[in-house]
């Protein structure tokens, strides 16, 4: 994390950079995938693996594999707060989803991305490249 | 919780009920919106509170406020993982988005409603009445 002096305020959310938002997304293990299903908007979480700029998670052949193999642009989010502290921080990541099916890129990818913590066929690796980055962190008053 | 044994696992998640999800959805304090903005996906945290069977939360006048004005539909998403013991579970609840501008409304609801953890002006409570809400936990093998 940076020390420097946020830069830019929004409605009490220091607005981060691109390079803080990567540097945060390597620590978490949970984020969130948006996608619209029939028109209607969904959020759906997953574990992931943020290698290289681009984001990693697995699925089975349900919503989000659909949403990958049409190359949807999808949303991913990942997050973390302190309850007490009222802290936190966001990254916003949108993008191309695509379903990764080259094998030779999957072996490099696969022991990064940890094992789905749901049991069950997550037998499509889903790659987000992020096109828009964004992040913000709860600046206290 | 339930004690009962899940009536139906999809991919190693337990589907909960509605009951279920509501009993999860007042033990957590931050949850995400999912809205389009600018035919893109987006998903923004924000501190709720669940009351009666709908989700309130603060916004001020930017992305949230404008898909609430507008009665968007609009994703709402909650969970809890224990990333040491791999598990967790997760509620979405998707429904009309509206503004509250019923003051007495709004006086039953204000103390409820937490004060945004992030400073800046956020003057609009917006409520989301679930037309949909389900739930998902991990079921370990």
């Amino acid at each position: 994390m940076s020390t420097r002096e946020p830069s830019m305020v929004d409605e009490g959310l220091e607005l981060l950079t691109e390079e803080d938002c990567g540097g945060l997304l390597v620590t978490a293990r949970v984020g969130r995938v948006g996608v619209t299903v029939g028109g209607l908007p969904a959020i759906l979480p997953v574990n992931y693996a943020f290698l290289n700029g681009d984001v990693f998670f697995r699925t089975g052949d349900g919503t989000k594999f659909r949403a990958a193999s049409g190359g949807a642009v999808i949303a991913f989010e990942v997050d973390a707060y302190d309850e007490g502290e009222q802290h936190g921080w966001s990254v916003l990541a949108i993008g191309r989803a695509e379903v990764v099916t080259d094998p030779a890129e999957i072996a490099d990818v696969d022991e990064s991305v940890r094992t789905p913590w749901a049991g069950g066929q997550r037998n499509y690796l889903v790659r987000l490249r992020p096109e828009l980055m964004t992040g913000r962190r709860i600046v206290r008053a």
